[in-house]
């Protein structure tokens, strides 16, 4: 298990790599976000994006499921507060293949709470030619490392 | 078809109401969000928070589908750059029903693409009880309308 103490500023971790198909970005976006470039091959084809893309939340969704295998299963989680300036800077297409990264920026020990502490992260969403396709900055509540 | 000009700063707008079951809410973690308290009943009532709750992304594509639905369809779309300020303020538990309210806190014009502009809406998610469950800051790029 690791702790609050395990994640210092400046720390960077690689979160793991996930992909999309373009069935999957269809069936989400259907229930979520039925924008006719996210649901609808020859409107997205004719669409300034040129082609199916994945609603933004899906790209969110993806990155969260890698932040909980390659993060939160192995660390004391107490859930999160909430993210600040998630920015969907390229479009995501069927076929990408997506690397997240996360580095702390702050870890504040909470004034209140002794056994736990929250970490701000900087979160970036890498595809396979090396473009960001987003980038947010997420807070996770931890738990403290207990006492020996 | 709704514009740019359609939604001046201080334009309050209701965009609907949501409900969510525990099915779709392990069906959503699963996929993307496998924690135990929001995947498995047994260990989330043995947590913090006494039963299942709903992923934080599931909430916001509950709410993004709301957008959609009652707002995007009807107006000039053209994507979202980003979201600001996601705060998850309580959690979200099977049946709950939630109503989206949006108000527009900036309208900027783009300087250098005269047929769209940048709305920034300050939005809040309400359940049954009156309580606020989240709270963003979502930016909507909408065409203009066209001169008559």
């Amino acid at each position: 298990m690791k702790y609050f103490e395990d994640f210092p500023v400046g720390h960077r971790r690689e979160l793991g790599t996930t992909s999309v198909t373009e069935d999957e970005i269809v069936r989400f976006a259907r229930e979520f976000d039925p924008q006719p470039f996210h649901i609808d091959r020859a409107a997205a084809d004719a669409s300034f994006f040129g082609g199916i893309i994945a609603s933004g939340w899906h790209t969110c969704s993806l990155a969260m499921r890698l932040i909980v295998d390659g993060f939160l299963s192995q660390a004391a989680s107490m859930g999160s507060p909430g993210v600040d300036a998630v920015r969907w800077k390229k479009p995501v297409r069927p076929g990408d293949r997506l690397t997240l990264f996360a580095t702390t920026i702050a870890a504040k020990a909470s004034a209140t709470k002794a056994d736990r502490g929250i970490l701000t992260s900087d979160m970036e969403f890498i595809d396979q030619h090396g473009d960001v396709v987003m980038t947010m900055t997420a807070m996770t509540m931890l738990g403290r490392r207990p006492s020996a």
